[in-house]
């Protein structure tokens, strides 16, 4: 392509409402344009990006015979009130009637559409297994849509579901696609990791994500590097190693502690260091709209409450909302701050972390005091002690190890659903002795658009972006210096047909106006893995540069050895 | 792809609510399945069908430096009040709130969201010409879909758009853009018309219809093959070739015509024929809300008003409305039937075609009376006389000739806008003289699901369909008999890879439970243009069977010569 031909136009400047550097550097590039909040336009550079990409994740779900097919995005809701994610899903579900008055929806997942899709025809062991995709446009009506790409509300994706006649075969589809996602992410050349996740409100019993690392990454992880084992921070297990210590229980006391309302000013206040502390915090485990039904979560001072742990500890669809100052005020009789489990009339669940815990000090449910030496068993009961509190690096993990925690993009979901929606929307087969089953599904996700920035996230610099060669929009970047030179515009244009015919995508910047300083700019910007350079001085001298984007280093060649330099550059020799 | 592996259903029967035989032969191929009115999802074969076609224009527009962008779905309100089209588009335009109350619409067209996409960054002579497309899933909420994907109301489309400096430069895109859509439709390999077409709501100057002809196309099309000029019927010009005739002019004279309502009861009646009768219509010209404005319209008995053409001479946006009996027994004081212009308080439209008529009958605007020898110029005055009647067979063209009709699909657009959007949406750029001037645009659509199923409408017998090679899902159907077989397997794996190592695409019947009567079945209703079929008693006598889908002529061979018959079929060698 030529830049004079191209709508490619850059930015010299960050725009002002880029949240992070992959954002910020897209624009830059003209990649992409805000159309609304979470709402753009890719520019033709993005565009090829995110076409190459697709095209990787279609050779490799060939490869596993799944079958590419194209759902609407317009969904009636009869199929979501099947499954009773209609009213489930929320504020972030896009609901809308049309002329005629019908309700509808903009798709932001498909299990409904693709289990209706299936049903249709699937009706024998047969026709099973069975697998299809689909790369589509999403829309998720986010709060607060940021991150450019990473978390807008219109995406690009790539969701795939399985359909099996038993859990075995179901977990065999599982690994198939989990093999086909390592061999996607690994040709996309990206650093990433697998880590067990929750499995939200799609449901179902096993999840995966695989993790693009960037640390700008939304997501935490946690990676014990001894045992192999990693996780979400959501739903990391952790391996307590706090021991019991014969201690003599002593009487239980309240004090007053005006004005220390939070565990850092109770510490500084007593001298005692915030893991001896325990704090006390209160969630709302009823539907929205139901009556009010507290629980009380323990942890030690120093620990942060898991929702998801907790979520699933009580077999909740989502993670319980805290309770407001004022709730708690109706629940314990004082503001947080003061508030404590003894006396408290709710369930109580503890963290492990404090199982071994003695002579602490809590809040007295009375503003502006609180008791110390408490004792779980001995001054109030816990309902139930789990495993509730985030890791943190240094956890030791349950398999073995400790903990590193890293900063990820999540680029792809793998879930084994189970039946959950052959279940509610009654999709079953006859199997071999002619009796009637459920049909075993699962579900795979990978953020097209969001993986193409994710790529540019993990991987740019200060002048600009590096693409991984899988993806580069283009493979080489010529900067031709002097495009009114006949003798160089032909030499560009013999190589620029050279460079094509041996499969490569090659950009020519021939903007007659623009000085070279503007032109390496632009190129370390839009990042190609190999940019040439053609100037009138250079070529007189017989010398034309080869460069790396990525490690910057650039040979000075005699023309005939171009070709070979770009090809080397690339890895395609 | 092997068909046991794959999602490809048929089923025997036609549905019951096809419209149409490409709808019914669509669903029956397992290519659509309807999710709600006019929304389907498209299964694997269609799926296939599409992208080639996408390519094909990918191509083409290529040729002509038109660069790739993807504009969104979801777009703010706030782009279409720029133009005044937010009201205007009426309800096919679905419109909702997102959940922070902004207002949306799902994109039927994109002249506004890359208007302002180009407006960002194209600012100088020097940025220009330049042409941009998206091949993109669009929603029309249309009142009543049918027809499968020829009116549905989520389709894909291929919208491009141009931006020039002057009108000539505007003219030079017109005509790419012209030249780039007949390459595609050459490609496609299907009969196809250009037509000269109207502008409708897109607004704009000069627009040409792209028609794929077939008996169930939506729309009429006059075609004269002496002169070479085609047209949609909508705006078909007609030179009329009633010529004057000296007559005396009688007198007028009221008489009773009890019962005669229709153009024919009178006709029969007075025993004259239609054409020498005139009919009195009435229209709304007003906006909907403002006050009636009537306007009465005269036409010969056997023509019809084409409100189109009326919609052009008044000026107005959209053809206006018939007015309702109750309304022109207000304006004329008869209900239809009895209304004619002699006496009429408002602007009076007539047909050039009853220009030299003389002595006719029209209504008495009394009900159940009728005048005769009424003379225009004598006895009521015509406000203006034009071309104001739907073109018929037969009708004289002004270029030469007689036109022709035809019924076709519209698969193709290209209209030249003018400065329409960049004027109301300020797009604008610097001349060489540095002065501020209004960018020149046209927009160029090509209904991508649309055609492939106009594909199947053109080209089809009473057993399926009958691929053009251009877009045929695959080139290649085996029909493998005895699947169990080992020797016959072996042949056809063999002869699967080879094919496709040649480039070309290849479905392997090799379900095991299927009869040979079912399999040449949907082999004839799948309709890929090339059959072989392999079976056992046939191998054993040394045969293989090539057959052409759209002659049914099979030639029976030595297994040897099956890949060259095959390609000799597909006309690649």
């Amino acid at each position: 392509m030529k830049w004079s031909q191209s709508h490619i136009f850059t930015l010299r400047d960050d725009p002002a409402d880029a949240d992070i550097p992959s954002q910020a550097l897209m624009v830059r590039a003209g990649m992409i344009r805000k159309v609304s909040p979470g709402i753009y336009t890719y520019g033709t550079l993005a565009l090829k990006a995110i076409r190459k990409f697709e095209n990787i994740i279609r050779e490799e779900l060939g490869k596993i015979s799944c079958n590419e097919i194209l759902m609407p995005m317009v969904q009636p809701k009869e199929l979501w009130e099947e499954t009773h994610r209609w009213e489930e899903m929320g504020a972030g579900l896009l609901k809308f009637q049309n002329r005629n008055q019908h309700d509808y929806c903009l798709g932001a997942t498909h299990e409904e559409v693709v289990t209706d899709y299936a049903r249709r025809d699937v009706s024998s062991y047969r026709h099973l297994p069975s697998s299809l995709y689909q790369i589509q446009t999403k829309y998720r009506d986010e709060i607060r849509p940021r991150f450019g790409l990473m978390r807008g509300r219109e995406f690009i994706m790539k969701d795939a579901y399985s359909f099996d006649v038993d859990q075995e075969a179901a977990q065999k589809s599982y690994e198939n696609f989990y093999a086909a996602y390592q061999a996607i992410f690994d040709r996309l050349g990206l650093k990433y990791v697998v880590v067990r996740a929750d499995t939200g409100n799609i449901g179902g019993d096993q999840s995966h994500e695989f993790q693009v690392l960037a640390e700008n990454g939304e997501d935490s992880l946690m990676v014990s590097e001894e045992s192999g084992y990693s996780a979400n921070v959501e739903i990391a297990p952790i391996k307590e190693n706090i021991s019991k210590v014969d201690v003599e229980l002593l009487d239980m006391e309240e004090f007053a502690t005006p004005g220390l309302k939070t565990i850092k000013a109770l510490a500084e206040s007593l001298k005692v260091s915030e893991d001896q502390l325990v704090k006390t915090m209160f969630f709302a485990i009823n539907e929205e709209g139901e009556e009010l039904k507290p629980v009380a979560v323990l942890l030690r001072g120093h620990h942060e409450v898991n929702d998801v742990k907790l979520k699933n500890l009580l077999g909740l669809a989502n993670p319980p909302r805290m309770l407001t100052d004022k709730e708690v005020q109706d629940v314990t009789g004082a503001f947080p701050g003061s508030c404590g489990p003894v006396g408290l009339k709710i369930p109580i669940y503890a963290d492990q972390g404090l199982m071994h815990l003695a002579n602490y000090t809590v809040g007295a449910n009375k503003d502006d005091y609180h008791l110390k030496n408490v004792n779980h068993g001995r001054d109030f009961e816990i309902t139930e002690t789990a495993d509730l509190r985030l890791a943190q690096d240094g956890d030791a993990c349950p398999e073995g190890g400790v903990y590193k925690s890293f900063r990820g993009i999540e680029v792809g979901h793998v879930f084994y659903l189970g039946t959950k929606y052959s279940n509610s929307m009654n999709f079953k087969y006859l199997d071999k002795n002619g009796k009637t089953q459920l049909v075993e599904m699962g579900c795979y996700g990978i953020g097209v658009s969001r993986t193409v920035q994710a790529a540019i996230e993990q991987s740019h610099d200060k002048d600009g972006i590096i693409w991984p060669k899988s993806i580069a929009p283009f493979q080489v970047h010529i900067c031709l210096l002097d495009p009114d030179d006949t003798e160089l515009a032909e030499y560009t244009e013999k190589l620029y047909r050279s460079l094509q015919e041996k499969g490569l995508e090659v950009l020519v910047d021939d903007r007659r106006k623009e000085r070279p300083g503007i032109k390496f700019k632009d190129a370390d910007l839009l990042g190609m893995p190999c940019r040439i350079t053609i100037g009138k001085r250079g070529f007189q001298n017989g010398e034309v540069e080869v460069t790396d984007r990525a490690t910057k280093e650039t040979q000075k060649l005699s023309p005939e050895l171009v070709e070979k330099a770009v090809l080397d550059t690339l890895g395609e020799v």
